[in-house]
């Protein structure tokens, strides 16, 4: 199942992708806890897509694709670098990547995310699957100049819009099938990476983060991005794609 | 006015501390918006504090006074040094630190915290006040091990339990009186130092924060700590007092 939340009159909705793709069906209830669908359908270019979950935080892991630490100038670190994303950084499909008058150097950065469903803590990585509701597609823009010369990351990774999130949570994803993750800007690929070659695995990372904080239903954790950041600049399109999960549609804008 | 979060059989509840200090008024209505007081009184003694605001974010500023950042080996920086911690290490008054078996080493650090009251994007240091609600006292525990050995402080820093955050909301403090923030551990002095100290004022956080990241009612910004940083042990009892603002009282236990 493909969930969305969507902009009605009334406030955001939650809705599920039809099995046609071409719609949505409004849900009663939410997924985190009991729904079931309603008779109400519209079609996906008559909604306005939301970003599919608000967390409490967005936990991101650094340097977890052994390519792109190497191209950061750095070794893979041998336990998960961990950092995070305040929750007003999260836009979704669709929606527009300011870049801050404060950097010259806006990356764009592809990954997967991972979508908590239960209250967890201390969860061993083999049962992690029993707190994880689904995965979307995710964007870890980061102004690296800032990241750079701050130490911490918190600003450079936490301007309004950095964490594009979306389109959907998708509660089917397998991500040991060894997906690709992608980006492309307009049109054009700059990252491939393979799940294969996560260096902490999902099962892990969801081991680490629930070893020091609870992780609460909606929030996410970020994989990690595979090698070829670059720059995003004015009148940009970026597209990450997790191949059979999605792919994410942003556009890029001067402040 | 001095607001505080009490626990009630159908749930939180929002009052008001009674001008003898002794009671708690229930409010109808919050804070951040509108209230009026209900003639419903109880004694302090009745009623559980729960942490006074439950922040979307946390902003942290590092080597905010320089005596602190000369005990931590280093200068202070040139610009704000903004962390984060996540909302699931708030814990209020009597809350209990519980130390994680991950860490050998965690410190206490007493800090000014600036609760805000509005939605802030950009605002200048002189208009800081107008977003600003209140204060209340903080304690940013820390594993110094995990800080040290981790590179970013995410995970030293955001275990569940490490923001103490209470005892209340004080609306009339004034920053600029120059007022004490002090650590007590089992009653012994630990840390003192003067807000006049602060590297980066009140109104220059604010800026700073709200410089990138959209700032939301209940939001944190915690100011920095004094020198005399030092270790918790199980059992310890650790107060963070600002002067005229209150006493942050909390236990400290083993995993």
């Amino acid at each position: 199942m493909r969930f969305v939340r969507v902009s009605r009159p009334d406030g955001p909705a939650w809705a599920a992708l039809h099995a046609d793709g071409q719609h949505v069906i409004l849900l009663q209830g939410n997924p985190f806890s009991e729904y079931t669908l309603t008779d109400m359908v519209a079609p996906m270019e008559k909604v306005t897509l939301l970003p599919p979950v608000l967390p409490t935080k967005l936990l991101c892991v650094g340097k977890n694709y052994a390519a792109h630490a190497a191209e950061m100038g750095g070794d893979v670190p041998s336990q998960p670098l961990i950092f995070s994303k305040p929750s007003t950084a999260v836009i979704g499909q669709d929606g527009t990547i300011v870049l801050p008058t404060q950097s010259a150097e806006v990356h764009h950065e592809a990954e997967l995310a991972i979508v908590i469903g239960a209250v967890a803590r201390n969860v061993p990585a083999a049962d992690a699957s029993k707190v994880i509701m689904g995965y979307t597609c995710a964007n870890d823009v980061t102004a690296r100049d800032l990241q750079r010369s701050d130490g911490q990351w918190t600003r450079a990774k936490g301007f309004d819009t950095f964490a594009p999130l979306g389109p959907w949570i998708d509660t089917d994803f397998d991500p040991s099938s060894g997906a690709k993750v992608r980006c492309r800007v307009n049109g054009e690929a700059r990252q491939e990476g393979s799940l294969d070659d996560l260096v902490f695995g999902i099962g892990e990372l969801v081991e680490w983060c629930s070893s020091f904080a609870t992780l609460l239903p909606g929030d996410v954790i970020l994989t990690g991005t595979p090698s070829g950041v670059g720059p995003l600049v004015d009148g940009d399109t970026v597209e990450v794609e997790v191949e059979g999960l999605g792919i994410l549609r942003n556009t890029v804008t001067a402040a």
